[in-house]
């Protein structure tokens, strides 16, 4: 069934045409399928060289002795046709094709080559990823495109045009304790595009929450039917770009995408409640929301900070983002005012503990107690840290401490320039936890917001 | 003349009541003075100890024996109003109060003891920071408000209603190469408040770009003045906060501020050219922007990009921003063409060098060179790095040599998740050469474009 995947995501077996010898771009295929201990036997295709930087080779796929799932081709463009035939001959489930200087090179010959993939593969009974893709990052079935990517599988499912952005955003994500079950580059779009790839992700059960890079889709109406599909059940984030004129004509050099009309792909977005995002820090913010926080509550924040001028600002981000600020009880207040010092603070939401908070780090925890328990309360907000390191250490454990006792979100902000919070060793503990953290109040409500307006709109089905 | 705060920006002597014992957070101020190496004495005030941890103390400021610029008073409010009548009679130059409970509690009293104290002041003939503020960081005169503040004085001046923003900011700004010329909070602004410090740095020499955080205002006529004259020379960038109902309430109990109405905050942006932010960072990406890149062009920018997805995206943003891609000529198109592989890549702008060029950061060296040499550029915003340290590290010294051979502005980009050119060693020596870098193309674009739009509204004076 040419709708199964599994050739793509979870191969059995790999053979590559093309690989280079030495450090060059196409040797990456080759690094990240070792990088991720890929189980299966791998396989070089080269027509004269008996051998690759030590690894043996086969002179072409048919001399491959059993079968091969899963091609990935970095040859030149002028071989690719005849790679293809093997392919079809030996009956491979998908092909990865690397191999670039077709439709993104403007012209009718790169897109007539494109259509001829197209048939190639559906006459042989095999899909194309691409071309001029990376192909796909499945850490569950450990195969890569790049060297170093992480080897723990998640729930992020992540679709990009882009081959570069799976690294980036894979390596951003990962930094912030995030984890992917598949990703994938599209590159042309030759045969699979969004749409298939959209539609299988829907249906894949490890894969929760659907990230996407797009540049332009070749089947609108394909598009429509799988996004009907695929957003009843999963939130779907895209970063679409070429929406400009200049971004077009990039996007049309890039991958050869059509990108379509603003207006068009606006209406989409609201009609699918897709979450759409502007740059790779907005859409890394909602995905760390969407993974990191349940759908519960009606958005009533309550913000608790040592620093007090952030702690304005983010009063003022929750109400421009449509959240509301927690009305604490009288209880609660009474129980605030006994812990936190008389001056330079404040019992109210946002409760400031002072400045000396920093020197007195139980001070944050008492009152994260204290507000926790406050039925008016759906998330806490935490903007804080330690006067110095092993402050800051007992700040985090104790956060960590409290978000496993509790239900309610917590929102640790690791606020830049705040020397103590802002350091690796500090943050992974709390990424590790599965923690949501951002980097400002003003980042986390925007992401949070969204989160809380989407399942409004969209309940997760029972 | 109590116009020149020379004393409270560079005293030639300090003197300090109710400095604690041990790590309190009262002992910043000191820890702070004794960190920047302040070259005038410091006098202790304590009306009952000899010493505090090894420092001798005075038991009133009149027992000091020489004169006395500034006061930092730390101690309890209670001892106060004994405080600035000991300040009247040194007739010492200024007064940084840290003491709270007055304004920001509520109710008529704590205004009505800030009335007096300012005219204590003005009988007295001094000036008064604060109170509820963190006082003044100013490294060319070697005082800062807390241990750790960077010790290298430049041409950044601050002014935030908030102490702990002086901090946050000022740690953030000096990480990405960003030096500061005076820094100071201002807390509840019983005397001095944004009108005076803006008018202030407006005539100081050593500022040339002006950052404020700002809840409210006492006197809005004052600061209309200073606003008009202030932004006829510099620069005024302004992070309002306090504006929604949420906010507004959040700096009554911080600062004691009345934030004022949106309408009236926003016509004042207009009519003086100021620049609002809505966050640190957005803050910290237009002082990079002012600090950077001087004033020329028109804002046409190139992109040369190893990511091709970002460089898209990249390219929508210059649009949207109000910029413009460079038309590229006939002739830097086939100068590119001629170092730049043939497939994979674009010679057009965006100039999409290939993600080959990781492992060959030559290719960005030479693709920049030929762009900067193309009158039709202002502007090259460089998306790259290397596939390892070592390239990163020749990438980030090519990226140096070629700024400091041409008048136009390059700008930097360290993507998240590109790991080489992410990393503090490697950004370093980008930020020492005083480039711009941003993390990504989006706030770069956002940031240089505000920039240039400053300048075309609010020419620099010949």
């Amino acid at each position: 069934m040419r709708d199964d995947l599994q050739g793509l995501f979870s191969p059995q077996s790999v053979a590559l045409y093309g690989i280079p010898r030495g450090l060059k771009p196409g040797k990456v295929f080759l690094l990240g399928l070792l990088d991720q201990g890929f189980e299966g036997p791998i396989h070089l295709i080269h027509p004269s060289a008996k051998e690759i930087d030590g690894h043996s080779t086969y002179k072409d796929l048919d001399a491959v002795p059993n079968g091969v799932d899963l091609v990935i081709v970095m040859s030149p463009k002028e071989t690719v046709f005849s790679a293809l035939a093997e392919c079809a001959r030996k009956r491979v489930k998908a092909v990865i094709l690397y191999t670039s200087g077709f439709s993104e090179l403007g012209g009718d010959s790169g897109r007539a080559d494109e259509e001829r993939m197209k048939a190639m593969a559906r006459e042989g009974g095999f899909r194309i990823l691409g071309p001029n893709c990376m192909g796909v990052f499945s850490p569950g079935s450990r195969i890569a495109p790049f060297p170093g990517m992480p080897k723990t599988p998640g729930s992020l499912g992540f679709i990009s045009q882009s081959g570069s952005l799976v690294n980036l955003f894979v390596n951003l994500c990962s930094a912030k304790g995030l984890a992917f079950s598949h990703v994938l580059s599209t590159g042309n779009g030759a045969d699979l595009e969004l749409a298939d790839l959209l539609a299988w992700m829907g249906r894949d059960e490890k894969t929760r929450l659907i990230c996407t890079y797009c540049e332009g889709v070749r089947d609108p109406a394909g598009l429509i039917a799988a996004l009907r599909e695929t957003t009843r059940d999963k939130p779907v984030i895209m970063w679409k770009v070429g929406l400009t004129a200049s971004g077009a004509r990039a996007a049309a050099s890039h991958t050869g995408a059509l990108t379509g009309e603003e207006r068009l792909w606006r209406s989409l977005f609201r009609q699918f409640h897709i979450m759409d995002v502007y740059d790779i820090e907005e859409m890394c913010d909602l995905a760390m929301a969407f993974s990191c926080m349940a759908p519960q509550g009606t958005g009533r924040v309550a913000i608790i900070s040592g620093p007090g001028g952030p702690a304005v600002s983010a009063s003022d981000a929750v109400e421009r983002c449509g959240l509301s600020m927690a009305e604490l009880s009288g209880e609660t207040v009474a129980a605030l005012r006994k812990v936190i010092p008389p001056t330079g603070t404040s019992p109210a939401n946002p409760v400031d503990v002072g400045l000396g908070a920093a020197f007195e780090v139980g001070l944050y925890r008492e009152a994260l107690a204290i507000v926790l328990a406050d039925p008016g309360v759906d998330a806490v907000l935490m903007l804080g840290g330690g006067a110095s390191e092993d402050m800051s250490a007992v700040y985090v454990q104790d956060l960590i401490r409290a978000q496993r006792g509790t239900d309610k979100h917590i929102i640790a902000i690791a606020y830049p320039g705040f020397v103590q919070i802002d350091q690796a060793h500090l943050l992974k503990p709390l990424h590790d936890s599965g923690m949501a953290v951002f980097p400002t109040p003003e980042r986390a409500l925007k992401a949070y917001a969204r989160m809380i307006a989407h399942y409004r709109l969209q309940p997760v089905p029972a």
